[in-house]
């Protein structure tokens, strides 16, 4: 429900009469499906101030502090694919949930939903992997639940992970901070874990340097921030549906344009190679470890190295500007020189990629 | 991974080499396999505090103040029941994890796992029904997810709640505060939840005044504790394994004997006779809407006398008490004149019954 986790986007329009008669899979892809789930059954029947934010996390106050919340279900298929499984996948997209809203991730919960006849071991190995990326975020798991399911009626392993950050007194980052002038950095290659995900299931097998990047960005986020305090405008994570729908949520949530070159978009060669192979775009293929991040134009240097100086943001890049034009408009200028629009993801890419 | 949902006992003895090769429908009843579940493999892995105190939410401490967290999904079959439907069961369950802490509730997170094919009128009626459940119990939804999974990976809807609530100051309620001389309080009939599912299951059908008792316990608890301030030790939903496994897990964590009246525990005539037919125990059947409290034994009769004065505990019994005898034990006084010990719920008496 939190668009740019790729769920929805509030600031979307609703198409009229789009929520047909049955739930499909392209209800669960983080485009436009998924936008019209949000508008047209969700948000009217549970109305919040924090669902109309509709951000990455949801901000309550509780005793004084401004806590953040944010939930996630991964259902990924296979569970386990090069550079992660499901376990730490959901441990660090919640952990970057609450991140890129500049809240420190402290406490997680965890739910699973087991399949009977799921190998223990298999199990196992996921939640070790889950152990090891709380300890990398700095998070504690403090809360679970398991329930199990006839074979047949799941598929292996679902996790849900909810986080609980705390979010720095007076630190308030939204795409509404958003002016012209500003730059759009990115931490680094886009497409890496969707495509990977979409080489296992297509069964092209996983050529070598082809891995997911799923990681957590606390780290990262927070050496941008104490380098450029007070210059960051919103940070977001462009999971499903890409780095393409972040920018245009960010951009129809801001209410102004946005101007990317597409040369400066950082895309591995063997990651660019299969997208074409597969017929897809990386720009809207799910990234799990990369950082979007809208900053003062004037700290835009400082904050670019300040992303370089960390492990998970040596290959960042500065990729576009706000600019003057149409509200809400992602303007791509392309690597031969034109220019197109881009728009939320429409229908699913792959589902299951997280 | 928290006992008294049912899940888990973290004082429980694990048995040696009880975790097999492969998941079993079991390790979902919160009886024996679920502690052997997260005493062999998840509390290892993820040992915190709050895991290894184990009780029905996690405490944290966020910028001074305390919160309670839990989480718990929801797989139940059928997804609509006489007196309530998943929708329901997940604001409930969680809600009432948070209140028998003493916590008041205040936030829930909802993650959906959709089956591709799902009729959109169904998730509506779901969401509706949440939205109802969370006006009731006095909590805001304020984050969400959907996932999709194809069809035949999934059954129609799963259902995550996490919920956040505070703990006023001061309060702290432990098994570990349980005295000899304290009384034991059930706040209504036992076994409406489980056997409505477990009809609908076998295809009894449902006879006339049976139906769930899912509802939200924050009220009721908090009448409880405004009336006899101080004098509550601990409290409980007995959901998974039931009222007998709830007991026998607060006996062992308090390391204390109690001693109930068979008599005194109230079961509906229908719900009885249903039992009998199924050949299961009411003790051990889920519920959704009780309460179990432990109150210093002073204060027993205010509390009863508290607790049916409200909507949801008009038929309170004092069932029992805390005496002198081996620690951790439950001894049911039986109707017959016997003594019988219960022990935890072993095995599963049928999935997917929340």
């Amino acid at each position: 429900m939190n668009p740019t986790e790729g769920e929805t986007d509030a600031l979307a329009e609703p198409v009229p009469g789009a929520l047909g008669e049955r739930i499909l899979l392209g209800h669960g892809s983080g485009g436009r499906l998924t936008a019209d789930l949000f508008q047209g059954l969700f948000l009217p029947a549970f109305r919040s101030p924090q669902l109309e934010v509709a951000a990455d996390q949801a901000l309550v106050e509780l005793g004084g502090a401004t806590v953040a919340v944010t939930t996630d279900s991964f259902v990924v298929s296979p569970l386990f694919f090069p550079g992660g499984d499901i376990g730490r996948l959901a441990v660090c997209g919640t952990v970057n949930d609450l991140a890129v809203g500049g809240a420190t991730p402290l406490y997680l919960t965890v739910g699973f939903i087991l399949e009977e006849g799921l190998p223990v071991a298999d199990l196992r190995r996921i939640v070790a992997s889950m152990a090891e990326a709380a300890r990398e975020a700095g998070v504690t798991i403090v809360a679970g639940d398991t329930k199990v399911v006839e074979r047949g009626k799941g598929d292996g392993v679902f996790v849900n992970t909810t986080g609980v950050g705390l979010v720095p007194p007076g630190l308030r980052l939204s795409p509404r901070a958003i002016r012209p002038g500003d730059c759009i950095l990115v931490s680094g290659p886009v497409g890496d874990h969707g495509v990977t995900i979409m080489a296992l299931r297509s069964g092209i097998g996983v050529e070598a340097g082809i891995r997911s990047d799923t990681a957590p960005l606390s780290g990262l986020v927070r050496a941008l921030l104490d380098a450029v305090p007070g210059a960051v405008r919103c940070m977001r994570d462009p999971t499903r549906g890409g780095l393409a729908t972040t920018l245009v949520e960010l951009a129809r949530a801001a209410g102004l344009c946005f101007q990317v070159e597409e040369a400066a978009i950082p895309v591995r060669e063997e990651v660019r190679a299969l997208c074409e192979m597969l017929g897809i775009d990386p720009l809207y293929v799910a990234n799990e470890g990369k950082l979007v991040a809208i900053v003062d134009g004037a700290a835009a240097d400082a904050a670019l190295a300040a992303l370089r100086s960390h492990p998970l943001g040596r290959e960042a890049q500065i990729i576009g500007r706000v600019a003057s034009g149409p509200p809400g408009a992602v303007h791509l200028r392309t690597v031969v020189g034109g220019t197109r629009p881009l728009d939320l993801l429409e229908g699913e890419q792959l589902p299951r990629i997280c």
